[in-house]
């Protein structure tokens, strides 16, 4: 398969530059040339598109879900955190079954899909369907089986080696898997212990929610007389590659750490906000060099995946903490949106529009939208103006899996009736 | 013109019902009957919409905006306030004719009508040709002159009292005008009292901008030893009913005044988040029992005119201030977004779906949009998932402005064209 995109209007390639008037060549599932003239040869082609008026970008990362929660969508909202979990969230995830978890799954892909993102990181249970709902869809995942010491013990150590070993790599590639230990208050110094030693043999990385409350913290100070950060550090996890979401509740010391390991942070700022965990410190963390990236968390705290809406708060929030319109500008939004969450999730090859990079991108509509207009800076449009859904097209590995809203590998409706056959059950 | 609305799926009344499988019949203007049951009876109406899978709600109210600077958007992002002020925002504005700001206004227009905003309230300058704009686009609006005293004098006073005299209840009663002092800091005492008798004299109201900035109350507390709002009230300002805009940094006692003279408070989170101006005391407002409605501000510090977008960050942004999920709920945020507003503009018989009131309300349809399903509770999805363009179809004062999408009194492709040609000479 060879495609060429041509004329498009502005390509943010995230190596430093934008290209006007420019052309993607993709082959197979690798970029091919990247260019900024009108490419005339029209003859080689299996498919063509005419970019005119878009802007083309890689596609954007959502570095934390737990994407079948599109199930619990509006289900449980403005209630106590306690309440929440206990009376609402809880008792109604313990009667997903692994097929409902399939289709809450694919929603959330037609979410994702239609609101330009390319490649997300999951940590939930029944693995196992959600890759198969990933490998059917096309898109490209960073998966972990959720581990909670007192509910899975043992036998779900077995579970997720289980299932990190015979995913890892699977469906074309687009699918890595990592350990998913829940985070440092449901998990034993011993227990997390095992888990970075499973991670460590089979090479993979280790995602975990770190610092998100302030009860946590109070729970680690009492527990281990330190932070859920320093906890993490005296237990080696660290020496593994992690992805720590949320950290909200840290110290300048913490930042510390998080910088020596290279840790990467999955900032989830809407949830944080929504749930009133509070402001993680974006600010410094980026000052200090620690690499940021953005989630989404599940819609039940959230409630949508869209990441240019997700970048938007996590400008806005930082802005208004510091009482300083300049902290936060588009550029680094941008990165946060792409290149910063390829690497937190340590991928190689994608990211950034560039001969040899593997084909994962996505092209924006600005044509007959009043949020495009004027087009002073159409970088500052889509980021502080726009919203996900003015994504037009998503190519994930070479492939086009969404064409003018349209995506290819999922049935939309299908899955909307599937959903609301499962509520109708489970409700 | 008869319109009968049949099918739909959940009306919001706003006095207090929700009418599921509803229909609403509309004549010349007013609602003249609103029901559950579906209606049969086809054969007497100009028009009918079928509205399965649609949520009907009064329009939103936008009550606090600068239309027109729309023409700056994405102009000038990421600076401190001062050089954005004075180095790009000032400059550019002094630029604008007559003919530009009728053409800003206009993309404007397309953008909220888009939104499902069917009353906004506007302060700036010449501002004949917005109530042009208005009329010909079907909107309902509260227009104001805007009022500095540096700049505008006496002769500013007398442009403003003509233009408040000539439009108000034009364009079929959609407009009223009112007056429009900037701000404490840009107008004297003297000023704003010969503003406020004005207003007084014409039986009008005024909006100002009050306590946007720390930087405000220092000034004001420099000069008068006070608190804006205390100024205010010091020099009768509100003995005439008035819209305060932000009224962010205000302390328990002017919560009081707001309260004693029944002021009006439009909340503009996103603008107060981007510009770095501080997070508005909502929480106590509301609970103080003083109106409190929202607004977008103009997009030059938004950077767009989406009310759904809007009442999100309003409510996310309270509930990580108080590290509280419970503080505002999605009944608070409708109502703010639509009965809240009409109350704080003081306009009558409209903000309700009921008998006898004017029709001006909108529908959203929730089919085949991922981030309806599932459906355990559709406001949430609306408030926490949606976005302003799922509104499909607008109605003001019982005239059809949008439908599926498709503005009927705007030549959308024409503004934009217009709006890219002024930019051209502008900058």
């Amino acid at each position: 398969m060879k495609i060429l995109i041509k004329n498009i209007a502005e390509i943010y390639t995230m190596d430093n530059k934008v290209i006007k008037d420019g052309y993607i060549i993709i082959e197979n599932n690798k970029i091919s040339e990247v260019g900024s003239y009108i490419y005339e040869d029209n003859n080689n082609y299996d498919k063509i598109i005419d970019a005119q008026d878009m802007i083309a970008l890689p596609g954007f990362v959502n570095t934390h879900t737990h994407s079948a929660m599109t199930l619990l969508r509006g289900y449980a909202d403005d209630l106590p955190l306690d309440k929440w979990l206990k009376e609402k969230i809880w008792p109604l995830e313990s009667k997903l079954t692994a097929e409902y978890i399939y289709w809450g799954t694919k929603l959330a892909l037609v979410e994702m899909l239609k609101t330009g993102t390319t490649t997300f990181t999951d940590m939930y249970f029944q693995m196992h369907k959600i890759a198969e709902a990933v490998a059917e869809s096309g898109m490209r995942a960073v998966l972990s089986q959720g581990l909670i010491e007192e509910n899975d013990g043992q036998d779900g150590l077995k579970k997720a080696k289980q299932f990190t070993e015979n995913w890892n790599g699977e469906a074309e590639g687009r699918i890595t898997t990592i350990m998913g230990p829940h985070a440092t208050y449901t998990c034993s110094p011993d227990y997390l212990e095992e888990i970075a030693e499973i991670a460590a043999n089979l090479n993979v990385g280790i995602t975990i929610h770190v610092a998100e409350t302030k009860k946590e913290t109070e729970i680690i100070k009492n527990k281990y007389n330190c932070s859920p950060v320093k906890y993490l550090e005296k237990i080696n996890l660290f020496d593994v590659p992690t992805i720590a979401a949320h950290c909200v509740h840290i110290s300048k010391e913490d930042i510390q750490i998080l910088k020596n390991y290279n840790v990467g942070v999955s900032h989830n700022p809407m949830s944080n906000m929504k749930l009133g965990s509070g402001i993680a410190p974006i600010d410094d963390l980026w000052e200090n060099g620690v690499n940021v990236a953005l989630g989404t968390d599940g819609v039940s705290s959230n409630n949508n995946l869209d990441m240019i809406e997700e970048a938007r708060f996590a400008s806005y929030l930082q802005q208004v903490k510091n009482n300083n319109p300049t902290v936060m500008d588009i550029e680094t939004l941008l990165k946060m949106l792409t290149i910063k969450g390829i690497e937190i999730l340590q991928l190689n090859n994608l990211g950034i529009i560039k001969e040899g990079f593997i084909a994962d991108l996505i092209l924006i509509n600005m044509k007959n939208n009043p949020v495009f207009y004027p087009q002073h800076n159409n970088l500052s449009n889509l980021i502080y103006a726009a919203k996900g859904y003015d994504v037009s097209t998503v190519i994930i590995d070479g492939k086009i899996i969404m064409e003018e809203g349209l995506i290819k590998t999922l049935d939309e409706k299908k899955i909307y009736n599937k959903v609301n056959e499962i509520i109708s059950k489970l409700v």
